[in-house]
C-alpha cells in the first residue's frame, strides 16, 4: 500500500467532506487521516486527507482524477506521496545551532530531509558541513564597491543550481533581495529569534533583555517580502527572569530556535500546512 | 439554525465517513467541525461532528434516523444539542480553590453549568455556595459506630435526589464506596493533585516533595473503580524547585489544579470526550 | 517570632552581602531567604532578605537600625514586616474573571488582600462583589459633555477616599488620566491581555488572531505614564491554534489573565518585586 | 580576574552567610552570583557563591583558606576554578539523538566538554563520534556465556582508562553493575525518557500510551544503586493527546530527552548541583 496526502481549500460549502470521502472511498483509498478547518469569517474550507491506497494507482492518476471534482468545488488542491524528502538547501551564518541541529536530525532519522548544501556567508559551519558529509558552499559579502550585489547574485546562482525543493533559513542573518524571496515564495522557511511580532529585526534577545520580558520566544515563518512578517508556522516560548542577562537569553533562545524550527521543517515536509491570509493553517 | 454533535465509535472500515457525511447533508445539515481518530492498534474509528441544522429538525429526529446508519456499521453513537448546560452536583472537602473557581466560571459564563448544589463533608464551603446562591448540603462523618457508612448512604441519597447529569469531586478527599462510583460511571469527574500514574493517593504534593521531582501537575479523570486509575481527560504541570517546600507546591498546585479541572469539565460539557479501553480521546 | 523583610538597591561594590549579614546577626535575626542579583551592565546590586527576630524589636527600630547602614553604602531600601495585608482596591469594567478570581483567592486565603471595594465603569461586577461582602463602587462615564473628565475626577476621589494602598487594573478598560497614574505610581498592577510588547492597545486578541501567532499570553505590569509600557512583573503564554478564532483565543486567555494577575500581585504583596529602569527584579 | 565558586551545605545556624561574605571579602574577591537555600525541615543550609579574584590567588590557596572556616561551622564544601571542562566519556546504544546532540552542543560551543570518548554496546554511533573527531569505544554483550559479565567488565576497563571526569548516558539501555554506578556516584548522569516517578523501568513511552497520560516528560538523574531512583537534576514535559501513538510519543520525546539532559549536563559542569537525601539544589 501507498500512502499519499490531499490538500485543500475552498469556499465552505455544504457537503464538501462527503465529496472528498466519496472520491478516496471511490479509488480504493481508506482515510487514515483526516483533519479540517473552516474559517469562519470568511467562509474559507481547509482538509488534509492522509490516505492508503493500493501501490498500482499512480500520483499522476490520483491528481489527474481528483482534478475534476476540484473543479467542481473550486478547491485549490495538492495531492502528494508520503513520505517526501525534499531537496535542501540549509543556509546559515555565524550561529552554528540550528545547522548542527537539522544535520543531526536527518542523520539519526528525525527529518527526512536530503540535504543538497550547507550555504553561508561565513565559513564557520564549512567542518561541520564536511563532518556530516554534505556539500558547503561560501558566499561570503565582500569589502569591494557592489560586494552584498555580488553576494546575492551568487547566492541565487548556488541556489538555482542546487535545484532545491526547499530553502532553510537556520540563522542567516543577511536580509534577502526580493527577487529571491520570490523565487522561494512557500518554500523558504526562516526561524528568528523572538515571539513574532514583538522584536522584529535585529538583536531580539537585546531588545528583550531591554524590555524586561518574563519570557523569551522564537518564531519559524514562511519567508515573505516584509522582514519578519510572513506566515507563521510555528512559535514557543521559554520563561526568563531578571538573572539572565542577554548572553543567558541567547543560549536560552538557541533551544527555543533548534526546536521551532525543526517542527516546522516537519509540518512542511509532511504537507501539513497550508497558507491563507498571510497565516496558516497547521494541521496536528 | 440549531447546533447538534454527534459522537461516534466503530470498528474502522473504508468509507465511514463519506457515509457520516452524506447523511448529515441528507438532513440538511452543515458540518462546521469534524474531526477523527483512528486507533491503529486496535483498528477502532472515533468522530465528533458538530453541525448546524434547521430548528424544525428535532434532536429525536436525528437521532432516530441516524440509528439506522449507526446500527449498519456497528456503531456507538451519541447525538445530542449544543449548547448543554448539564445539572451537576459538585463535592468538595475543605480545599475550596476548586469550588471557588467552579463557581466563579459558571457566574461569569466561562463554563456552562446548571449548579445544583454543592455537598460537602465539611462546613467549610456553605458560605461560599451560599454566596453564590447555590444550596448546599453538609454530609459529614460522624464519630459514631458505623459513621462512614452512613455518610456514604446520605450522600447517594442526596445525589440521587439532586437528579444531577454530573458530579464534579472538587477536592472531595473520601474515597467513594464503589456504589457510588458505579452509579455515575462516565458523569463524575474527579481532580487529582499529582501528574498521574506518579503519586497516587494520598499526599501527593508530600510524595512529589520527598522524590525531589522538578515539575508537579493535576490530572482530572473519570471516576472508575479503582482508585486514581480512572480514563485521564486533562493534565497540565508547572515548574518547581528545591526552593519550594510541601506548602509551595500546594499553593502552585492550586493553579495546576483549577484550570485543569475546569479544562476537562468543559471538554465533557461539549461533548469532546470518548473513552475507550479506560482511555480517553478528546477532540479539541 | 516576627518575619521582615529587607529590599535593597545600591551600586554594586565588595562588601554588602557581608555587612548587611552581619547587621541581621547584630539584631539577633536569622536568615531564612536571602536572594541578590547584580546587573553587571550598570553595575548595582539588588537583595531581598526575609529574617525572623525576636517580637520585642519592632519594625520601626530596624527601619532606624538599618538606616545608617543604608547610608554608608547609598542603599535604597525598605524593611516591611510579613505578612502584609494591603487594602486593596479592584477595578474591572465589563469581564468579570479577574475580579472573581481574586476575590476568590481572598476567600479561600491564596491572597492575603484586604480588599477595600470593587469599582468599575459598569454595573456588571456589583453582585459579585456584594457576593462576596464587599463594598461596589459604580462610577460610569455619562454621555453628557465632559462625562469623560467627570468620571476620572470621580474614581479619583473614591481612590483617595477607600485609602488603599494597591490598585489592581483587573481588566479596567479605561485608559486611566495621568494624574491617576502618577499618584498611584508602583502601587498600581495592570493586566494587559497579551505577551507585551506584541499587541499594545485595544483588541490584543484581535490582533493576535490576525498576525496568526501559535501562542497567546498575559503581561502583568506596574502602569506607568505611557499606556502598556510599565515595568513588567509577570507574563505566561499558552500555545494556541489555527482552530483557535477570536472567541477561542479570549476563553482561553482568561486562565492567562487571572493566573499571572494573581502570580504580579502574590509578589508585590510579599515584597519580592524591586523596579528600575522600567525592569523588574522579582526574587523567588 | 579568575572566577572561583563554592558549594557549601551544613546544619543551618545563624551568621554563616556572614561569615562566608567576609571570608570572600577578605580574599579580596567580588561576590558575582550567590545563591542560598535552607531545608526547613531537616536545618540544612545550602549555598552557592560565585566570586572574581585575582589570578594570583591560586584555587589551592583559596581552598586551604576556606577550610579552616568549614571546619568551625562543620561544613562540607566544593571550591572550583570555572569554567570547567571535564573530560567526559559519553554512552549509548542504539537511539543516537542525545549523543548526537551533546556533541553538536560542544561543537558549537554550548557545552563546555572534553569528549574523551563515545562508547556503546552496538556500532550505529561509530561514525557519528568520527564525523565529530572523537574516538569510538564498541563494548558489545556477545552471546558467549558470561558475555553480558565480560561486557561490564570491559566496559569498566574502558572508563578507567580513559580517566574520565563526568560520564553521562546518553541513551545507553543496559543497566549498570553495582560496581561502575558506585564507582562513578556523583559523576554519572542519565537521562531516562518519562516524568519520573512514572514508568519507571523499560518502554516508558509504551506505558505511558496505555495509560492514556496526556502530558510525557524526561528526567535527568544521578545514577544509583536503584534503577531509576536517583535524585533528580532536571526534568520537563510536553502535552500529548490521543492522536499520538507510541511512535509520536517517541519522536515528541526525543526534544524533551536532548534538551533536558543538556540541561543537567550544563548544571553539573558550572557547579550548581549540590545533593542530599536523595534529592537535588540546583541553584540557577
Amino acid at each position: 500500500m501507498n500512502t499519499s496526502v490531499l490538500l485543500i481549500s475552498c469556499p465552505d460549502q455544504p457537503g464538501i467532506v462527503a465529496a472528498v470521502a466519496t472520491w478516496v472511498a471511490g479509488v480504493g483509498g481508506n482515510i487514515v487521516h483526516a483533519e479540517q478547518h473552516t474559517d469562519r469569517h470568511d467562509q474559507v474550507f481547509f482538509q488534509r486527507v492522509e490516505f492508503t491506497h493500493a501501490d498500482t494507482v499512480t500520483i499522476e492518476t490520483l491528481r489527474a482524477g481528483f482534478a475534476a471534482l476540484a473543479a467542481n468545488w473550486n478547491m485549490e488542491f495538492s495531492l502528494n506521496a508520503l513520505p517526501w524528502r525534499p531537496r535542501t538547501a540549509i543556509l546559515c551564518s555565524r550561529h552554528l545551532h540550528c545547522v548542527a541541529d537539522l544535520l543531526s536530525r536527518t542523520t539519526y532519522g528525525d527529518l527526512g530531509l536530503d540535504v543538497a548544501a550547507v550555504v553561508s556567508n561565513h565559513e564557520d559551519a564549512q567542518k561541520l558541513a564536511t563532518s556530516f558529509g554534505h556539500p558547503f558552499f561560501h558566499v561570503p559579502v565582500t569589502d569591494a564597491p557592489g560586494g552584498r550585489a555580488e553576494q546575492e547574485a551568487m547566492l541565487a546562482t548556488v541556489l538555482d543550481s542546487l535545484d532545491v525543493d526547499l530553502v532553510i533559513l537556520a540563522r542567516y542573518m543577511l536580509v534577502l533581495p526580493p527577487a529571491i524571496v520570490t523565487a522561494w515564495s512557500g518554500r523558504m522557511i526562516n526561524i528568528h529569534h523572538s515571539f513574532l511580532p514583538a522584536f522584529v529585526g535585529a538583536n531580539p534577545y537585546r531588545q528583550a533583555h531591554d524590555r524586561g520580558v518574563k519570557v523569551i520566544g522564537a518564531t519559524a515563518h514562511y519567508v515573505s517580502e516584509i522582514l519578519d512578517e510572513g506566515p507563521i508556522i510555528a512559535q514557543d516560548v521559554e520563561r526568563v527572569s531578571h538573572r539572565d542577562d542577554v548572553a543567558d537569553l541567547t543560549r536560552i533562545g538557541r533551544d527555543l530556535e533548534t526546536t521551532v524550527l525543526a517542527r516546522a521543517v516537519r509540518a512542511h515536509v509532511e504537507h501539513r500546512v497550508l497558507t491563507w491570509n498571510n497565516r496558516t493553517v497547521v494541521f496536528g
